[in-house]
């Protein structure tokens, strides 16, 4: 891998639109894709924020092709491609690298609770046997309030030795900064690329020397987000992480994959774009009120909108 | 549904064997089935102690096809179908209700966690309109400790009143005999068939009314949970239950799934019998003998066993 290939700075889990038979909207979807390139977004398609785990593997495929198709830069590809069946993993990841993608994003397999890091190892290295191509390069995903299957520091020691140059970093959504740290202290020194698992922390991520952030919430304020990717080492990234904080904190307000959805169809003017599946639940009219409420309190709005509808 | 038709009694979670490159073994799966047939258990085929949540929809629907192929009858079918992905659940509940399946067990969509029993109803209520036939029989798949996201009473209550017939039962791997209790007062007398997740609370399911249980341990001790099913009226019957505890005790001393594949391998000679998949680990040599030691020590032995081999 080139150095200028790694993946760096601000990535989103981009949202997955739907028709109103809840099939997805590839059109929408490589629009979506667009702008976040051009906002300096890189494309972390099929993350928990796509709902892609409601998705079935051939509906990512067919989306990802979509988007090689009209042109979206492979480069800037980070498709989730963790399942629970050790074949579904293989299927998806496999499809990925083939397409060029510059890395992909690793769920553990999630349903079975309490598995031994032994256990986790094993499957990680089938994968990786299996898919048997120099290009892949995989991000670990992190996120035990969700999968409730958590990465030990122990666990990525293992891989890292066993797996040198295909293991390349993580996203950290444990929301625990004593554990990103760790990971920072034992790992990026390795060029291990700790990722933190919102803008939350990108502040602290970067001048710990992390890689950047993989945040829900590019999906709808890239702009501000990128902007301090770029400024942190500068005089008002305090500040800039202190605006960014307020404005992630009215969408946590709601739940946050409908609420983002939400605001997109509010200010693009694309209607149906709040559509989610099962079991998600797109917001009521009382929760876009006070949506809209909280953000334009923030003086937000999501620019070039209407490029979305 | 004619009553006869009408899944009772004991059924189990069955193993599914793999071979050495961790493909699913077609053929020990049907000889284990018509073994468990003969032994008066039903088939709960993809259940979590199936390894099923490890395999792909392709896998399970390749499975299910050579049970049919050979003949194992299609009524005592209780497929696990429910998948995270909407798409995924419909296509396999899909497959088992034209192949004939009596009943399909359906864990609810379970990588988001939090979510709502509006969503959960709704996730449901998708499943059963893009299936569309008559003859599907829900039993929803209530598993908490594993699954983390439960099926409350609201939601079973609101799920019989849109889907009555449709929605035929529930098994309960909560472990809390308080939340099988209720689902009994509630729901069983309007045929809503109550089935405990293990056999160690089959006799408080069968005096309290329910339907039977579904268990892990009717792929190594299927004699001995039949009789008690059929003699829970009889003077043994608590005693009989307590030699089924221990029995269960020496298993749950170990890891459940590679516990029970080992015990096969063990007692039928089938060289192979005790691999897993990914994210589980085999039993080591150590804990087959602890394993071996404890269940001859309660004169443990599978009947027929060469059968399986």
């Amino acid at each position: 891998m080139t150095p200028e290939r790694r993946l760096a700075g601000v990535l989103s889990p981009v949202l997955t639109p739907f028709k109103p038979d809840l099939s997805p909207d590839p059109d929408r979807f490589v629009r979506h894709c667009r702008w976040l390139v051009a906002q300096g977004v890189g494309l972390a398609v099929f993350g928990t924020n796509s709902e892609a785990n409601s998705l079935s593997v051939g509906e990512k495929i067919e989306l990802l092709d979509a988007l090689l198709e009209a042109g979206v830069p492979a480069e800037r590809l980070m498709p989730g491609t963790g399942h629970c069946a050790l074949t579904d993993t293989v299927t998806l990841t496999r499809h990925a690298v083939r397409a060029g993608a510059a890395g992909v994003l690793m769920l553990p397999p999630f349903y079975y609770k309490g598995v031994s890091d032994e256990g986790l190892f094993n499957a990680y290295a089938q994968v990786i046997d299996r898919v048997a191509d120099e290009r892949l390069r995989i991000y670990l995903y992190h996120i035990p309030p969700v999968a409730q299957v958590p990465i030990s520091l122990k666990l990525i020691e293992r891989l890292l030795k066993a797996f040198p140059g295909t293991i390349a970093g993580i996203k950290d959504s444990s929301g625990d900064w004593a554990n990103t740290q760790a990971m920072l202290e034992a790992f990026q020194p390795q060029g291990f690329d700790v990722f933190a698992g919102s803008e939350s922390f990108l502040l602290a991520t970067l001048r710990a020397g992390g890689a950047g952030c993989i945040t829900a919430t590019g999906n709808v304020n890239p702009a501000a987000i990128v902007q301090l990717a770029r400024e942190w080492q500068g005089p008002e990234a305090d500040a800039q992480q202190a605006a960014l904080n307020a404005v992630r904190g009215v969408f946590a307000q709601h739940p946050m994959i409908p609420a983002m959805k939400a605001a997109i169809e509010w200010q693009s003017g694309g209607s149906g774009w709040g559509t989610v599946r099962p079991p998600l639940v797109a917001l009521d009219a009382a929760q876009r009120a006070s949506l809209q409420a909280g953000l334009t309190a923030q003086g937000f709005r999501i620019p070039e909108a209407a490029t979305l509808a």
